[in-house]
């Protein structure tokens, strides 16, 4: 905590503030856009990609998606590369995405496969033209976009709590940001989202105190809480005292913006059940696309917070001030937060080691290196988790 | 067609695309702007003047539109050169606007004829002051004006097809963008329209497959396509055989926005009846003016364009994406298309000679020389157009 | 008056326009902010400062408005000092106001009063934390806020006018910009309304012919006008004959944003029973505190303006343009108008003075002198006023 003199006191005396640019900013050429660029994001439901071309927004790039007539999603530069009509206006056929002002047509990965207007039909020609695309995976219901250098190209991987699922369990997905505690679209850089998932403190206080208790009740005693670096993020162990013994809950920042929190709401204890991933859409707003195992459909849907009684787009402005949550105070900070302003305490080391992990990998990249977590052969592909919840003995 | 390499089919390796400046900004003191100031446009309807003034955007400028108790109309800058309060709340007088503020009064011209709260009405100081103007002209049912500098100002030109009228036709104006495919304000640069009048390939494309056939069964016929400089632009001679004979079209860009292009849905043949003149609004929006030749009033609103049997403000979204038109292909380009992002192919030659002979023209101007067209005596004035439809007997 | 030669009387000559940034600019750091800096101004009404935080925008800065639960009103920067979450979603409790995301506290001051997530509740670390804030002092149903160097802040005045009560009168305070002829915030820059009270030639043509007369009858007779420096800003004294002599009117700008102008509407001659306060909020929006004396409570709100029989609000657009009031004349002048456009004549005198006035004080700033007005005991506080209006015999 840095010291104020008192002489300071008058907001008169305040410097001119500034945000942390190479934690923040997302586009392509910055030191985080870069790193984000290393792994696989999720761009959509797999039902997003069909025959009509659907507006994606994802690391500041503007992209259409699309499937062709044999299945395969395919995620293209928005500008057809003849003259930059969209292909939003394109109309998908079996081979692919057809543009609408002179009918090139192109594949899922660019190739351009016909151009009608030109002699021959671009017999001769069309094979030297290619659409930019990224290359997409679908997994979890998702489909999965690498934006990244093509020789950088890490595998897709899987998780084990997702992998392993109970009798009766299936994986459902979802792309209205639960955990946001607000609209699918926040307006707000994702690092003010992710680093929350490092902040066990602010439960008892926002979720426990200021919106009345919003989880169950032992959400709201004051946790004892440890934080270590993990070989693939962050994690925090959060103990709480409760009638039976110990409560354990481990939650985990998986880099670079995968959640693996155990549902506060949740009365049974075990490993985490629902994955999500922070999208930044750009620099200023981001959504959360969520994967879990569910034994009904519409089981996530159901996660919603609620504040007062009531879902958050239901709140009159004066219940927002009254009730807020998560959505109110990371969004209240600002489109990108200014962290010259901010003064991080004891409660705030997870805040801290998430910032030093994510500056290391940003320096890994810089300087050649892989990041954290990245993997490059099947054996690879595979990653456990310790997120989760357990009653210990007391007294371990 | 330049080669796209392989390792470059990644959207991640885009380059920062640009446009050509040059070609489409209209501001003054622009290369652009400056040859678009050497012609006159059309500025509104001879009823958009009148006793309640008007606010007109043109070439990026805010202007004031009325028209004087004695019937002149009047194009001023809208601050009054005293305190700067708009003329937009002038009242209209008989001979000229008074300022709401203070009472100064600007006859058409400018000129500054009373100003009511200094000593003796201004009588000795008036005639110091001077509102900024611009010179109007009417003719065809349009209010036209010239914008560029005053010693440079050309002759008002007269087209052929508008000034030989068959027994019972009269001229009509339109203001609704006829041939925009869309509303009235067109919300992208006006060179994304004008190149489209020498892109005669779109026609069997867009209008002809993708939208249904918008226009008459011959349209959707693929042409056999020459292109032509001429004393004023270029035209494109486009070919179709049909039962008759060959079908024989002439379209022409006349510089610097006018687009003489027959009809798509006539079926009687003969010289063009429509004239249209775009006019930048600024760098990122347009609106074109039409004059045409016609036996009932109100025949222009009827040539609007239907998709799916609707208007265009009457599509839905999806609507929008499966009957694509001329707005949808234009303004999906972006504001001002990325050039640097295009492949030309031999169908676009008609693009590269309009945008050939617009960059001679800027040159020319920035050479001190006079561009295409412009005349500056009576003899000048009628223009002699090609445009129009013939039916040719075949193997001529 | 500037000579305009008749070879720039096309709008195409118009050199590029500017404003007199050092007069309209009002962020810290600027030479007329840090004027303003140097003077208490009105942020709100007694009653805006409740349990529920309120969002204020003064001089370009976004604060929060609070009184706590011993009836302390508080005004803070927004961020948390803390994580940067908005104090708007604050709770106010009895010792000041708490953020809702980790708990901080703290007082009217901005003295951070509790740490709850930290050891020991913050107990050791929580005095080196200050929240930035501006002192406030509530006088006439107002909260000021004085926003600049805390050692040059001097005493909140208190006026004449507004300290003589007549028997059953009291003070009312409005914050409905009375006097701006249009909407309570105004989308323009502060000084186009401050310069137009020291306009008093405007009155008979905007107000008394142009909109109808919207004053009283003699309103619209030319006045004879002075202007002279005063011991706090400007005055201007009008004369106009009257049946029953020479109706004498003093209206004065007290700096640096103070009106003292007697209702127009007034039939009784006397002392000036209202004061109005420009709060410039940013660069390009203000709007009017008022406080006057009444007898009965409402007496205020019925002041504003009416154009055509209606308020501002019910006209249509065509109205507006029609019946034009001050809000018209000033906002058209645009979001900060273009000095460098105007024509100044013998009747803007008082502009000229004014400016002058506002420059010397913006310079005695610069020096590290004290502006005009400003005083720093008790014996300062109160300040005379000449405005109001009074009936002289003829031939004085």
């Amino acid at each position: 905590m840095n010291h104020v003199p008192s002489n300071g006191a008058s907001a008169y005396h305040r410097t001119e503030p500034h945000y942390i640019a190479e934690l923040t900013k997302v586009g392509r050429g910055t030191p985080m856009g870069e790193l984000l660029r290393r792994y696989w994001h999720p761009i959509g439901l797999t039902s997003d990609a069909g025959s009509t071309p659907r507006q994606i927004r994802a690391l500041g790039e503007d992209l259409i998606l699309f499937r062709d007539g044999s299945g395969r999603a395919g995620l293209v530069h928005p500008r057809c590369a003849h003259r930059g009509a969209s292909l939003y206006y394109g109309r998908v056929e079996d081979r692919g995405i057809r543009c609408c002002y002179h009918g090139w047509l192109f594949d899922v990965e660019g190739r351009c496969l016909e151009q009608p207007c030109e002699p021959n039909a671009g017999a001769s020609t069309c094979g030297r033209i290619r659409q930019p695309y990224y290359p997409v995976e679908e997994r979890y219901g998702l489909i999965f976009a690498y934006m990244g250098p093509p020789e950088k190209k890490p595998v897709l991987p899987r998780f084990d709590v997702l992998e392993t699922l109970e009798p009766g369990e299936f994986i459902e997905a979802d792309d209205s940001s639960i955990g946001s505690g607000g609209p699918a679209i926040v307006p707000c850089n994702w690092l003010q989202h992710f680093e929350n998932v490092m902040d066990p403190f602010h439960v008892p206080i926002l979720h426990g105190s200021f919106s009345g208790n919003q989880f169950n009740a032992r959400m709201a005693i004051m946790p004892k809480v440890t934080f270590e670096n993990t070989t693939r993020g962050i994690r925090s162990i959060q103990l709480r005292d409760v009638e039976t013994g110990v409560h354990r809950r481990i939650t985990e920042a998986v880099l670079p913006t995968i959640r693996a929190v155990a549902s506060p709401r949740a009365e049974k204890d075990g490993p985490c059940s629902l994955l999500g991933w922070v999208l930044p859409i750009d620099d200023t707003s981001f959504r959360i696309y969520s994967a879990g195992r569910v034994l009904e459909k519409g089981s996530l849907a159901k996660i919603r917070s609620h504040f007062n009684g009531k879902l958050w787009h239901e709140l009159t402005e004066e219940e927002h001030q009254r009730f807020p949550g998560d959505y109110e105070a990371q969004v209240s900070q600002g489109e990108i937060s200014f962290h010259s302003e901010e003064h991080l305490g004891f409660s705030d080391r997870g805040i801290g080691l998430l910032r030093r992990m994510l500056k290391q990998q940003v320096q890994a990249v810089a300087n050649g290196q892989d990041p954290i977590g990245v993997a490059f052969d099947a054996a690879g592909e595979l990653v456990k988790l310790d997120a989760g919840t357990s009653i210990q003995p007391r007294g371990e």
